[in-house]
């Protein structure tokens, strides 16, 4: 690329709020599938920036509130001690293939990482169930906004869910 | 409820899908999020009903083709031994609150079951990474159909995904 262009290119990209070495993407013209927000999760962080750095790092006792609509299906969820929670995080953007996350020094892939940002931003969180009193649970293990909508809650299965020897190659080797 | 009213509604159940006991609700008029296919899932399973019931009662290779549009998100990802793949389980309905899932006597809330039935039918699975060629991962530990459209790929992290000591007490004490 010519200096010219170079420097234009940063411009615009700072302007669009992509860091040196980020990649966008252009979106498709059109979705392909539909979501219904089906509740709100209720944290004690007001902004991005005051989240935790994942689920594990606070025992705050969030509470996720599941629309009226919805509430039939919580029967017999009060029998399992986790909850695989998906939710949408509705202020990313979805257009980097390619970033420069907040804690860690190299870019990586987006399907490499677990930033919100992503083409899909949903987010699944495996939290600890503390109670359910009506439509309303009690859980730790969440790292979200205030406000965040539910899109969905499954029981865990340690069986087919948990793979504790799992390893991030990157994660064990990066830089900070 | 009246016997004529009973049996009216039990025809219509049945004329809907609905079995007995199960219950539906009716969706909202208007849909809050947008999904994009991001690729496609390849398995050996053309049917719900040849697909094995969990990810880890098979051994298959299966693969997953990312659209080439989002593939410069997958540096980096060649580095974890397992993926947490989102999809999207394009066939299922989306009503049902309770339901009588196929491998068991009784019925649950769908938020207590990991039936593809659910107000956003997003099925979540912990698989095993063999190896990435160029857009195609190859992967162990899915149960879906073939053809099945991809929404995410995220590391897998065992610090905050593996709760190997996670409880489901009603499976425990489910009858068959």
């Amino acid at each position: 690329m010519a200096e010219a262009t170079k420097s234009k290119k940063a411009a615009s990209d700072a302007a669009a709020g992509i860091r040196p070495g980020e990649v966008a993407v252009e979106l498709p013209a059109r979705t392909d599938a539909s979501l219904y927000y089906i509740g709100r999760i209720r944290t004690p962080w007001k902004t991005r920036d005051e989240c935790p750095k994942n689920g594990r790092e606070s025992d705050a006792v969030c509470t996720i509130e599941v629309d009226p609509r919805w509430a039939a299906g919580l029967a017999g969820l009060e029998t399992v001690s986790h909850v695989l929670v998906l939710y949408w995080m509705h202020e990313a953007r979805r257009d980097l293939l390619v970033q420069a996350p907040r804690h860690y020094a190299e870019h990586r892939g987006t399907f490499a990482l677990r930033s919100p940002v992503r083409p899909n931003p949903i987010a699944a969180a495996v939290t600890r169930l503390q109670r359910i009193e009506g439509n309303t649970l009690y859980v730790t293990g969440l790292d979200c906004m205030d406000g965040t909508p539910l899109l969905d809650l499954k029981p865990y299965f340690a069986s087919t869910d948990a793979a504790p020897d799992a390893t991030v190659g990157w994660h064990a080797g990066r830089k900070r």
